[in-house]
């Protein structure tokens, strides 16, 4: 049998793929992002610009990036748009910059693939290979990452469920890559005065379910800038894996999502809260 | 500049594209897919079954349907499935049998493309090449579709506002393809009654703000077969330029979707009451 | 056993109350509202302004509708608003108004009791008691209603699922009052273009569950007067019962939802309208 | 002016009424409910059972919950239920055993009124007026409430916006009461693994604009027993000022929500972890 009805345990009537399940595989699954380890007892944080411009932005927000506590690099090279007319990202271009990132800090790197096509691209400079959220159901997509032996990082559809975040990530399980991470990242609601509405009993509930590790992105989840830590915290606190930020040395002249990504100082504080709150709940960041 | 706010006329609140709106091309779009021009006086039907399975079953379902009064034969060739386990299309099998039964009915044929990949084979079978609602924001897909040279039939995402809907057809448009058919085909929200909800505002919404053809898909948008009559009567009513919809000669056996297919005479009877609907609207279905 | 499951028919897995039951009674009920009969062959119009203003623009707006083609006059005089701070009614001396105004055109009256104590009065002066959609499941309020022995209008709660609006509409009925009509009003979702995104799906679907008459409301529903004529066909088509729609004499003056009402010879021309629509679907507007 | 433009510095486009603003008013506003204070740095707990069921039961429950360190007991006498045929409580026979309750534990006692009828009865034996979610635009009742010179709690609507709530809220303090506690117990979204999807963003959001208080309940956010720990923390780490949570003896015997109440046991536990949060972000527990 292929699928399975959810443990007892949660009250929780869905079906879920079998492959993902905890009463499958009942160990935690660590991902291991060229040698840093998410799913364990250390929070991982993940951190960024929203998008590459240039190699001055990219140089200094790593350099503050991983001075604050950061272990992974978040970037995008190539940017999904709701507008034709935005800024689409540097693409290839962004890549070598991010490639040259790496070697300087030693932080290895996201960064999202948005079809077929530029996976194989992307493949060839990226330590983790992100499926951004317009793209949880892009099944062409989920397959190919299934078979390109990276590890990958699945965010949530913002208008998907719990069930179907699960099916999308068996699709990559199945097809022979079981180095994934899931991303809560906000859903979309009636309520507007956030960007999106930030789901943090995904947390609890991914991983009740699932042996996969999981991390939340307060950036994208509230899209202000402000609120990031707030909920950081709150993420923390309900047992995220780690949690991905947007961090711009200069967000005024951010290209891209400037209002919700964090000045260096700002990042650097929010980590020292977010430490104790990390010792509160048994969990480390170091 | 790129984009406009909308008609004072709409009293709505939104910014939408310049290629699409109805501000920078006052007459109608009219789409042609081999000789059936959609977005004149007649309200055109697209009808098959939702995935092709074999010869049989799409002979015996596109002859029913051309009896009907269908102008335009659907049937998915790659099926976007929730479920990895679940059947994914005959692939370019199913284009071939597609491409047979055109020849023999005269039916143009839409069918869906998943990625950029997949383009390439559709569009040497397909009339016009659909792109599903998972994809509505797949941008490296809309861009390929935009420069194609086919006509083109959007779905309107699960969760896309009506804003969002227009900034993905731009993409389209900015890329040199005018050909392109809007689909209302049902939003997600907290009823769960039927499978989405249809939203019927979107038609005239849509044509208060556009120059392009809009369609209703009652099968998706109920997901209820018994409901689909109702709900396309309505669609009729409210001005939709045509109306996709899901017949299968044995929905009962159907691989796909079977519970919201209409039976080849219960397809028959519909048409026969749309026709009444599309005169008292001045409108015709011939 | 007091909640049964729906009909195997409709491929609904929802559980609804026995009272309102198609399951327990086949007839299609039929509420008298002082003579005008709603849920048999004729399409009933409801129509008047949003909040009884003055004597004056009461007069007006009524002669207008009752020459269209209304049936019954709607009005309110106790008004739920968002805001302190916005027009909140003219409580009593409104109910007086229209109770003259009923004497000089005969057009039976409804209105909204907003609690149990504003029952009491608007029971005195009105034909038929409204029942708002914020109130849809103010418990008290539908045991009152139930008890009073007139005849109700209950609108579907903006957040309300199908399964719960019968559950209030139960509420009634076993308090011993089954003279009530049901109205889909628009429900709240993330598409933020229209006020609400009006649910006609619900027609049919109350409509297979339940004996109730079932109405529709696109002034609500879209919150745009240039709208409304394009959803009411649709309405009308999809096989609800009724209209209730805002019309003013001078929407721009109006104290409450000018945007959505319509003028009078707006309503005059899509009641011609709608007659077409009707007897395309084998129902009539006299 | 009535209403002012929220604060740049949220980066929130919304409008919210003047005297819930932190415009208006800079310093917190501190709620004492019979001693207890809520609004300052203590992290307060309210706690008990769903519905007040037996004397036993009560006393039994409250108990636990004092030892564990509650400081204001909840208990519903009248309970707002989805269908008649459910347990509605028991009326003013619960309210006089909650206040003999509240003589034998010293803890003050909030419960809900759902009409302006009801709230004279429980405004005798209360400490706490609740209004619940399916109240929160009753509009009589906030102005009663606003009337009544006792403390209030004020339960967010499953659909309403922060906008919606704080004008809600508007209405209690311009009928002259400012003893208001603001609580985010979940809203209603596509997503249906969990009864609602808690919004913890609410909590900073709301306290950006407002000078009240901000209280989170995570058993009806969730609806799931398991849960409500990790949720319970999350709301502690985003800076909430207190936490109401159901807690039964015997949950599976429960009349009313037995699944998502915590045993006494659990409750302790739990309030042990809180305490560890609570001090990680500059708060307390007592």
């Amino acid at each position: 049998m292929e699928t399975i009805s959810c443990n007892n345990q949660t009250d929780v009537k869905i079906t879920i793929p079998s492959l993902v399940s905890l009463k499958k595989k009942q160990e935690a699954t660590i991902v291991k992002v060229n040698g840093v380890e998410v799913g364990g007892s250390e929070v991982i944080i993940f951190a960024g610009p929203c998008a590459v411009e240039s190699m001055e932005q990219l140089f200094e927000t790593a350099g503050a990036v991983k001075t604050g506590g950061a272990k992974i690099l978040r970037g995008g090279a190539f940017k999904p748009r709701s507008s034709p007319y935005s800024f689409q990202g540097l693409g290839e271009e962004g890549l070598k910059l991010l490639s040259q990132i790496r070697k300087e800090t030693g932080l290895p790197i996201v960064t999202e693939a948005m079809d077929t096509r530029q996976l194989e691209i992307v493949a060839k400079y990226a330590d983790m290979i992100q499926i951004g959220s317009r793209s949880m159901q892009n099944y062409s997509l989920l397959k190919e990452v299934g078979k390109c032996g990276m590890p990958v990082l699945l965010k949530r559809g913002m208008m998907a469920t719990i069930e179907e975040f699960l099916f999308a990530a068996e699709y990559i399980l199945n097809h022979g890559n079981e180095q994934l991470i899931l991303c809560e990242r906000g859903i979309r609601t009636f309520e507007t005065s956030t960007r999106n509405t930030l789901d943090l009993s995904a947390v609890p509930m991914l991983k009740n379910l699932s042996h996969l590790p999981v991390i939340v992105d307060p950036s994208h989840g509230t899209g202000l800038r402000w609120m990031v830590p707030a909920m950081a915290k709150a993420a923390v606190a309900v047992g995220a894996d780690g949690l991905i930020m947007e961090v711009h040395y200069k967000p005024e002249e951010a290209l891209c999502d400037g209002q919700q990504s964090l000045r260096p100082d700002e990042f650097n504080n929010l980590i020292i809260e977010l430490r104790k709150v990390a010792g509160a709940v048994g969990r480390k960041i170091s």
